[in-house]
């Protein structure tokens, strides 16, 4: 196609480009527009190499002359202009997310790598803050994604957008190194399944963590679980002696750090009423003459630890579920601890971290906080990473204006059909600072004015017209390369990750719900709307039969 | 973790782990394994280096001692052992992808990017192989999926596992440069609406192809176009003038590859009974006494270059149709050219090359086989290289032998209990030549023997037992890594390609049809099975009440 553009003498047109989506992702009426920073750096780096060159020599048809690869290899993206949503913000069908100006073929040279770029990081940035905000403010959310990621950029590019959405931190290392996120992770089950005895423990002490004095763990751990197997009317033998010596080999790498996994062996027990302290009734038992209990027999042994870390003067963290029924499951954990922590007065062991992982997603963590969970933090691998939801962000790039004359690509599909010519959109916000809609304009009409109404129409329904007095303006796109630079300060990672949360805050409740959220409006001037329509009807030929 | 094994003195300690899935994806009953050559090269490549250790060091908890780092910075992959099963083999649940030997802390610290490289590697080339499946042979499968894709290295490791799977080429010019993998395209709507008019045609004229006379393709295209328009009884009004200029313009770049996108202006005209020839009445046509006919009005154009190339010595390729019904698209655009080449006795262009794309997938080929069309390439983007239908593989990294001891992970979800011990597994063939079933043994047991029969014993359930006579004996993995070094010669890409369709070849049809497969045969020896059972036993504790 560059090829095409450069033999017809089309490549010094000036054009300009629309990259945009048009439709939300996930059932929602919202998006995070993320991977600026990346595309800015792409421009700044993009040229053909010689062997790029080279390739290209081998691969196309003989005929291609030589002055195309001269050419080829001499472009850069000097004179190409971009306009550009903050990245962080949150954004709409249809509005343009960058706005390309520059010689035809090198910007569009450009387009699969922008819609790259852009596409994946957005889409991640999205899934992210729909799960903090299923999960609320108060809850740790860490993405454990890599190892089902779509390859190992695909893992790097979900620690950093999902950190951008709102996540806390990343088990993936590279990424804590690459972009400064807070790296955060347990033990696997191979951890405990590791240990088979108490006898394979080569270190066993510790020092007090005030005192400095060395004291035996594993002979406290095992006097904590006899006391505690009493004290919680659990069979010692229940639980695992291997899983124990991990937990105390644990503990003693990361006396400070002690999070331990529950589940690895046999997860679940289950007593009859005679046996066993009533930790929490399942509520929904189906049979409700016989008192069934549930209890993770890990948490036996964490308790022990936990209660001999304690006597050394530390603080277990907390633990991990990986399996069964969450919601129960960590109620039965905390009540646990609170019994423990009381009878022992250890009042801070009340408040452990509860981690939960195992194929959660958005819907887990909306039905879970229906049913009432004790759960401080979850840990989000597969659903997170590649969006199982939906996998792809549909952005496209498309040709509005060439040689100052506008562009539409007509469609069957009315959704399908381009807002033609180059555009300035505003955001327009009423008096309680939320967001009223987005507005298309056309670069040579005036902006809105605050107070000043204004007449939004829908883009292809001709009744649907509205006037919006804004009480804030907002100029949506600014200039973020020019002259071969890039023209803004880029924010630190940090500062997009408010962005996000600040953005959304400007987006009333009813666009953020989880279901039938409603739609953002997104209008036109009546200028443009009558321009759109206009070459419209000159763009489509007159047929016999409609 | 690494950490707490050094810290514990375990990091010497040899184990081994199996990686492996547990449930084929996209429904199905078979799987492609892909990414070895990667992780081989992973395994090449593997350590710490200087500002990894740095980021540890500032990142870990004050306690580590210095002696981890150093150990850290020295450890490599030399006394790992990586046995695995041969890239582009037909793989199945449970049984080991790869089997990996050696300390405990490095295997372990392999085990987050080994399943990176293997899980999205052997997805998408499954997802590929069974996109060809659907296609058969003779279409040809074209990958166009690098915008979509999750993140720039998600688009690279999709053109390449697609093509492994049996794509036959990409639109990613860099896996084309990086894989020496065939690459097309075709050109975009934005490249038709470049154009507005004929005027803007710089160049006209082109070379005839023998003869070398320079001639005008314009002109030509005009005279084509007003003869074809009255033989297809089509109004000239209805085709854009800015796309004939486009796709001669195309055309004159490139004269042997010239392929148009026939739907950039409104792509579908409708007409009446008394208006335009029969092309193809459609056959669930609602309303009989009308005869309405459907019309793609890009084609007057291609038909009327096409011709003008043809005068000039040359042969269009083709249409790529983007949009609206393909199947009912591609007949009536099969029939057009049928109608003009048996006209003007044109009879290569008859056979022009029809691509369709558009959000194909697995089940719209399949769907697009019952109705019945007439197109000879797809060009697959997001649902190929996201499997929309599946985005992950759930491969895991399992802990199944320590210091020579076996170990087990328990579950209350039978499926999730793991196999223990390294083992050897088989695959036995039947007289026919296809896979019987995947046997696991124990390593000491003897091969199952050609001709002797071999008792097979589900791995769960007791009563499922069978005895097999394997007309054939393949033992399933090879020895990749040994003392530091890849252990085998790596195929080419196109080795790997064709073994994935041999190795199709030795399944049953039943194991691979869309619908309903039945699952094929994974099993293990009696000692194996009596191995397990005894061992899980022993690790679940018995408790009050099952």
């Amino acid at each position: 196609m560059a090829y095409a553009y450069w033999k017809s003498g089309k490549h010094h047109e000036k054009a300009v480009f629309d990259l945009f989506f048009r439709k939300n992702p996930f059932q929602g009426e919202f998006t995070i527009f993320a991977g600026l920073e990346e595309v800015l750096t792409f421009l700044r780096n993009f040229s053909y190499s010689e062997s790029d060159i080279e390739y290209l020599r081998v691969t196309m048809a003989d005929t291609v002359e030589d002055e195309f690869f001269e050419y080829l290899s001499s472009i850069s993206t000097t004179d190409v202009t971009l306009y550009a949503v903050d990245e962080g913000k949150v954004v709409f069908p249809r509005v343009p997310l960058m706005i390309l100006e520059g010689p035809l073929i090198v910007v569009q040279l450009l387009e699969t790598t922008l819609l790259n770029l852009v596409n994946y990081a957005s889409l991640i940035a999205t899934n992210a803050a729909r799960y903090r905000m299923a999960a609320g403010r108060k809850i740790q959310l860490l993405e454990f994604g890599l190892r089902r990621a779509q390859g190992p950029d695909g893992g790097l590019s979900a620690s950093k957008y999902a950190y951008i959405g709102g996540f806390d931190g990343t088990s993936n290392v590279l990424a804590g190194k690459l972009y400064n996120i807070p790296v955060k992770g347990t033990h696997a089950h191979s951890y405990i399944s590791s240990y088979s005895s108490l006898a394979e423990l080569q270190i066993e002490t510790l020092q007090h963590k005030e005192s400095g004095e060395v004291m035996n763990l594993k002979d406290r751990s095992l006097v904590w679980r006899e006391l505690l197997s009493r004290e919680l009317n659990i069979l010692q033998s229940e639980a695992s002696d291997g899983e124990l010596a991990a937990y105390i080999s644990f503990a003693i790498a990361f006396p400070t750090g002690f999070v331990a996994l529950v589940d690895t062996y046999d997860v679940l027990k289950v007593y009859q009423g005679s046996v066993g302290q009533d930790i929490l009734p399942r509520e929904n038992n189906n049979n409700n003459n016989n008192n069934y209990y549930y209890y993770l027999s890990g948490l036996l042994n964490f308790c022990a630890v936990a209660m001999g870390l304690n006597d050394l003067g530390y603080r277990a963290l907390g633990i991990r579920i990986d399996s069964g029924d969450l919601a129960y499951l960590s109620c039965v954990a905390r009540t646990t601890f609170v019994t423990v922590a009381e009878k022992f007065n250890v009042e801070w062991l009340e408040h452990v971290q509860i981690v939960a992982s195992n194929d959660i997603n958005e819907e887990t963590i909306i039905s879970l906080n229906e049913q009432g969970h004790k759960i401080d933090c979850f840990g989000i691998g597969t659903h997170l990473v590649t969006c199982q939801r939906q996998p792809a962000l549909g952005c496209v790039f498309k040709l509005v204006e060439i040689n100052g004359e506008a562009k539409i690509k007509l469609s069957q599909d009315v959704e399908k059909v381009t807002c033609p010519g180059k555009k300035t959109v505003y955001r327009l916000y009423g008096e309680d600072g939320h967001a009223l809609i987005d507005l298309m304009h056309r670069t040579q009409e005036a902006a809105p004015e605050c107070g000043s109404r204004v007449l939004c129409r829908h883009p292809f329904q001709e009744s649907k017209r509205a006037y919006v007095s804004p009480a804030q303006v907002e100029s949506l796109h600014k200039l973020y390369w020019d002259e071969g630079k890039i023209q803004q300060k880029l924010p630190e990672l940090t500062e997009i990750r408010d962005r996000v949360s600040s953005s959304l805050q400007t987006l009333r409740q009813d666009h953020k719900r989880n279901l039938n959220p409603t739609p953002y409006k997104v209008g036109v001037t009546d200028d443009l709307y009558n321009f759109l329509h206009d070459l419209w009807l000159q763009n489509a030929p007159i047929g016999e039969l409609f």
